[in-house]
């Protein structure tokens, strides 16, 4: 089996408070720069905008992209008033 | 192979605005019936909370309770301006 493309800091795009289509944009350009895939990882109320990424890179830029792993988990963070847990996820992209 | 038990309006937990811990609440009361599987379904930012309610379920309540399928889709929505796309989740869990 060919090796299996792994996460390099060069094919992660960490999902933020940004616009949606500028995760969108990073992730096309990577693909289209040669990658076979690209993580997705985001924490918290960014989940939600990673899902929204690979719907419209789907649904618009590259059709023949699938979802090809979902791993979700949970961190603790440091915060002013002690440490909390929040949501973590990961979509694998690729063809 | 066992009947795979199939979603049906029993065993899916909608997720909205409330509080996190009312989804886990649910889905607990729902595996604790005996459900064998619960479905988590959610549109647009209470995406995050879907997760989070997994995530939550997992690691304080259920820990034998596996996230089994997660699937993301894109629906269309009739709004004041016309139709939008939203994002959707569905988080199947179970043993």
């Amino acid at each position: 089996m060919a090796d299996e493309p792994e996460e390099s800091a060069d094919n992660v795009v960490f999902i933020g408070k940004k616009e949606v289509m500028n995760y969108v944009l990073a992730v096309v350009t990577q693909i289209n720069e040669g990658s076979d895939e690209v993580y997705l990882k985001a924490r918290g109320r960014a989940i939600s905008r990673a899902i929204d990424t690979a719907e419209i890179v789907r649904n618009r830029f590259l059709p023949d992209l699938d979802i090809l792993d979902i791993e979700t988990g949970t961190e603790e963070i440091e915060g002013e008033d002690g440490t909390s847990n929040v949501s973590t996820i990961s979509v694998r992209l690729g063809k």
